[in-house]
């Protein structure tokens, strides 16, 4: 029998991959099989706490065979998930979102709590299993924590997040700011990236009633730097909204170190940021979103609330 | 502020009747308000086990209010929850059943386990918090294992289902196969039901594909009896089939002693059950399903795949 693989969602992040890894981790020790995967580039952020801790990154899968056993963390709605996911055997879900877009065919293990990030879950997991948290896993942990809440200052981070990190940081041998820090600016480092790269390396898409909706976030130490190159991400996302039929695209510029976000729309849903978050546009399509930093918990609450009214 | 509302499923079954009582008083004993509700008729099985261990019945409620905040157990999928349900603030689930057709905005604590009863992933609810549990709850979380096992023979039925019930058998100072087989017996006299209460008194509904399937199930000591009235029973399926534009009604009356079930079946999915258990109606709608007991686990799985092919 293969191992049920572990995977997070589509585009991973810090979360996702550390949490995969974590979990696996985590199984393998209470003495079940599973491998960790990923359906995505690593991105710099998380590379450069893999790095630190000197732990591999996951393979990477494109789709997932008829009936293969899944374990998915981070995640739960289908269309953030692997190609073919709703026909694979799910066993088990861990993760911090909504419930939506989800359906099996039979119960399962399926544990979501409303804190800011999977890997506090798993930290409470390793505890109930009465399973020592090893240093490089400590790391990974953190790493998630520090990366789904922005240096725990995101409205996304609960009291239960806090003390996980700073738990998870004595382990690990770091210091939560310092180390962060560094983390954060070495996912900010964008230099490299191309039009397409910015609104794709962390996009997500959401039904929201009858809506179709892409969100794509990055994280900035300057958004101006980002919108030097306005006229080209538009056009990339004009193509997308086109492609899947989109009725908006949100592209979300957060400023680690202001904890604002600089957002850019495109779609007829347009009018449902500006209502939503009482913003104009003013013949751009840019618009400065103040103290709103969290995909999850901030936008993806006000749209919905705009699109079902 | 008002208390958060904690039910089961429509068509209460002792589980979902037994779980929110449970639920409410381990939510009171670690310092969180909340109180227990139903939304139907309590049945004889049910109210058995109630008077046994001198609890009163909760309260019944028909629908929930915009926004009320409130706790499933048993059950995740909003046809088989409270009118409106839709629109109200869903911030916690335990449940052992498949997770379909649910939605939150936001996360909220969603917990389900493949066990046999959500009686026993509250058993252990109470551990995790370090709470006793009581004579009175104790006997009211024995008799849900008992009733969703048929007396733990059921296949739905697992080891830790099993662990579960020997624990609190002892606590409710019980002999679980004797105290089991009267409350079954209890619930098992259908002497005073119409057909119209026969067809309805544990009906749930689910969507399989494209399909909308109803199924009803009955425990009974001798099938025949119920079948005496077979003509009425099929007049009154006919008429839900049509009202609520079915592809199938199925109705499961369970042998609890030999641990079979004989099923009637109505509407154009009639040729689903035949192929999915191997049978034939031979002009009768009826069919006997050998060592078939379990809805949740031998028939909707059986019949969702029917329909999905």
């Amino acid at each position: 029998m293969t191992k049920p693989f572990i995977f997070g969602h589509k585009n991973p992040d810090t979360d996702t991959i550390c949490s995969a890894l974590a979990f696996a981790d985590l199984k393998n020790k209470i003495g079940e099989e599973a491998t960790p995967v990923r359906l995505g580039v690593v991105n710099k952020e998380t590379q450069f706490a893999l790095d630190y801790f000197g732990v591999e990154a996951p393979e990477q899968i494109e789709k997932v065979e008829d009936g293969a056993k899944v374990i998915l963390v981070d995640h739960n709605e289908f269309q953030q998930s692997a190609e073919n996911i709703e026909n694979a055997h799910i066993i088990e879900v861990v993760d911090h979102h909504r419930v939506s877009n989800f359906e099996t065919r039979e119960a399962l293990y399926f544990r979501v709590e409303p804190v800011g990030c999977t890997a506090t879950i798993l930290n409470k997991m390793y505890k109930e299993k009465g399973i020592p948290v090893t240093k490089e896993i400590a790391g990974l942990l953190l790493s998630a924590i520090i990366s789904d809440s922005l240096l725990l200052k995101s409205p996304t981070c609960t009291a239960e997040d806090v003390d996980a990190a700073h738990e998870l940081a004595e382990i690990a041998e770091v210091n939560i700011e310092t180390y962060g820090l560094k983390m954060l600016q070495a996912g900010a480092d964008l230099s490299d990236k191309s039009a397409r790269d910015l609104i794709t390396m962390d996009a997500k898409e959401f039904s929201m009633g009858e809506a179709k909706v892409e969100i794509a976030q990055v994280n900035a130490v300057d958004t101006s730097d980002i919108y030097k190159s306005q006229a080209e991400i538009e056009a990339e996302m004009e193509k997308v909204v086109k492609e899947k039929e989109l009725d908006l695209f949100l592209f979300v510029a957060t400023d680690i170190l202001n904890n604002d976000s600089e957002v850019l729309a495109i779609g007829s849903g347009k009018d449902k940021v500006a209502s939503g978050f009482a913003v104009t546009f003013d013949g751009n399509n840019r618009a400065l979103l103040k103290g709103v930093v969290s995909r999850k918990k901030q936008i993806v609450t006000t749209l919905t609330d705009e699109f079902l009214k």
